[in-house]
């Protein structure tokens, strides 16, 4: 089981090397990032977007690449999803392009990569106060979950965490509460996931909770709550991305947290990290999505 | 301006000295936080409850305070609130008591305390990467705010900002984005609410805004987000209870930070803590009530 950022490295190592494809590839933080990898043995890349940009970045950054010439910022996308399309790269990764521009050539139903399932987010924090890795979606993708697409989250959620090696990952819903309250519709909808999931072999998914009650034994034994999620969850599901967005946030910036992202739900799993996001968090994001 | 807790507790030594009134004295965390601030001058206690109980906490904390007897939690909770309502007592805590038991005579109509306005939770809190105090609301009371509800919430902790010296608050509605985006209702009402708000002299309400935004100079800058409350809010709203609730756990779970929390709307400020909290943000909240 996968309890750091250092273990995954490792993980990671001992996998094929993967073929990276990035869409952007002019950025100079993600090619920081990636040369890191490459550097470890762990991917190769492949960088999309306008040559002659890429280039003047490789010879500051130094990383060795095989570049796909592309114009605009679409051409990029194009290109890069095709790529994963027709299986000559594994892993693909957000550089200089919009999100929505990426994404729009990832869902195409002609030419692009999303399975028959939902795409979303799933961060991997590191946080100093746990001694454990915790995954938490979603974060930065799915604007108004339904109760459909919530199952769906929590499914794609639970294959990256026994792709982490958690076999049977303590997934809790979160509210303001733990006790169901009619006033609350997320208190419900919570109780109802968990309702979904009972009798799985692989998962227990617990809810709804209060975050403090998942995240510290000490709150949880404080409360009585026991069983389920209580103390440590693996997984944290937000009600909605503003609390998502609002964690992620606040960790980062306020715990010191370290965070890789990745979507999933597509033929390949997406490095998605955001322009804000360090050259640390991207690396641990493409590491993540090569053990995924 | 009010910028620690250290700055906030000299604050409250200037001021006359508040009679206090604990509904459920008998609680001993609660006893030993009244008799910080009774020991620094701050306020003196009336203790409302079973009057063995609460003399027999008394002796193991060696608190002196007036001692009110009442069998029943609402019996202690309807004389709390009565002593409050005839000038006997100028703060409202929450001891030993259910919060709707002690809410419920709150909000009577014939014998309660409530304003005309909402009543709702402003926390105070005190982080140790910010070099500031940070106001939040409402995370902890008012389930389901609509607009109007939004409004009286925003007003409520700006009075609980000016009471600290903040001449003009900057007050972030957050949402997930810092775009307007209607496909996410909460980014819109955060535009409508700043609006709303737009031309008062004694506010800044800005928003919609990502948490990181306003809480980092260097994200804001990062993302080209200047003006209203980017790079550092005074206070932060937020979309819904279930974000304030995570924000709240987060960071005094994983960021060590020390909440001072209080419920205003009423005749006087309510310290209405929850059991999980310490007697350290207990005393702090026992302040911040004085001050406001």
């Amino acid at each position: 089981m996968i309890t750091d950022f250092n273990a995954l490295v490792n993980l990671g190592k001992n996998l094929p090397q993967k073929r990276l494809v990035v869409c952007g590839g002019e950025n100079e933080t993600v090619q920081r990032a990636v040369k890191h990898a490459a550097d470890l043995g762990l991917v190769k890349a492949i960088l999309v977007g306008p040559a002659d940009k890429i280039r003047e970045t490789q010879c500051k950054v130094g990383l060795e690449a095989e570049v796909v010439d592309a114009e605009s910022r679409e051409e990029a996308a194009a290109k890069a999803v095709a790529l994963i399309r027709t299986g000559e790269a594994d892993i693909l990764m957000k550089g200089m392009v919009d999100t929505s521009v990426l994404l729009k050539e990832v869902v195409n139903r002609e030419t692009g990569i999303r399975l028959s399932g939902l795409l979303s987010h799933v961060t991997v924090f590191s946080i100093p106060k746990l001694n454990r890795l915790l995954l938490a979606t979603d974060c930065a993708m799915v604007i108004a979950p339904d109760f459909t697409d919530k199952v769906r989250i929590i499914d794609n959620a639970i294959n990256v965490a026994h792709a982490l090696g958690i076999a049977i990952p303590k997934v809790a819903v979160l509210s303001a509460t733990e006790k169901v309250n009619p006033k609350m519709p997320s208190s419900e909808e919570a109780a109802a996931l968990a309702r979904h999931f009972a009798g799985s072999e692989d998962v227990i998914v617990a809810g709804p909770y209060a975050l403090d009650n998942v995240i510290s034994e000490e709150a949880a034994r404080h409360k009585g709550i026991t069983g389920g999620a209580a103390g440590a969850a693996d997984v944290i599901v937000f009600p909605g991305i503003e609390a998502g967005n609002i964690f992620y946030k606040t960790v980062v910036h306020l715990a010191d947290a370290v965070p890789a992202g990745i979507v999933v739900g597509a033929r390949s799993p997406i490095v998605l990290t955001s322009r804000a996001d360090s050259e640390q968090a991207k690396f641990y994001s493409i590491v993540l999505a090569m053990v995924v």
